[in-house]
């Protein structure tokens, strides 16, 4: 079963500034070998269930490994079965609607 | 390592009475064993992170089998590592300051 | 328009606990006259579009006075215009269904 | 109050195909002169509170108005009071670090 999900992580009790756990979590997705694309509030990221959760479940790990005793996040699942859609196709599919 | 888990499916295709769905789900994660607690728009789920995004995966899994060709999911996920929590230490640690 | 809405509020900057923040909004919302049920990630509340959202700013105005330079709140939000539909209608829709 | 805010329009009882609502929402967003990021699984919007807010209920108004019964959206929402921070500064904060 594919998934694209949204991705936000919100570490706790670390301060104001979140930007190094969000790279650590890019990297993961990096090595992951997954599809992701950074936005303002979190990140798409698309592939095998197993997959993107398991490296959802990887930054959890690493998050508190690099000191944050708690986090916080938020998770978008988009999965359908009539038809394959990727991250890409669902931008454009809106674009080219907004372009008429 | 454990987590908290607030989870809201939401088939597309379908119509828009979603409440057999829900109920699929709950059935899900009474069969896994979780602590669960419904409320009016979502589910805390509380457990193994393994054993709780399993289920998760079984309601989107389950609710297609249902017929929802489409299925956009959102989820809250806490984790901590510097004391344990439960949902309902969560609440109670509320409602104690509520009601001073 | 009516809404109902799940609010969940994530103060940064100000460490782990995050429940005085929390009581701050549930007293918001008591006193703003809106119907809340808390559960054990975030709160629902159900009342007109405006009266509602205009306490979810003052929630983000107050837990900002009490300290925390940064929020990231997330959001639930239900409307429809079919038929009226209260928070205890959604619960009850799924608990008949999972008595039977 | 200055608000970065993630918003996901989902309609429910009018099929699978949503791209449609999505648009009617961005023109919404483009007319009311407020900066924005489309992403495949909702929108970034930047700007005043109260003017956010009131696009975000436009476009609930708008999608049950082209025929949709009921909604289920999703939004985040941060604000901070320590510092100015755009759409554009989150990403770079990120992607420099990525990019050492």
């Amino acid at each position: 079963m594919k998934v694209i999900l949204d991705f936000c992580i919100v570490p706790l009790g670390v301060g104001v500034s979140v930007s190094k756990y969000v790279v650590a979590c890019e990297k993961i997705f990096q090595e992951a070998g997954l599809k992701t694309q950074l936005h303002a509030y979190g990140t798409n990221i698309e592939g095998e269930w197993d997959e993107v959760l398991k490296a959802v479940k990887e930054c959890h790990i690493k998050v508190h490994e690099m000191g944050a005793p708690r986090i916080s996040s938020t998770i978008r699942l988009g999965t359908r079965i009539d038809r394959d859609q990727s991250m890409q196709d669902k931008i454009a599919s809106v674009e080219q609607k907004l372009n008429k």
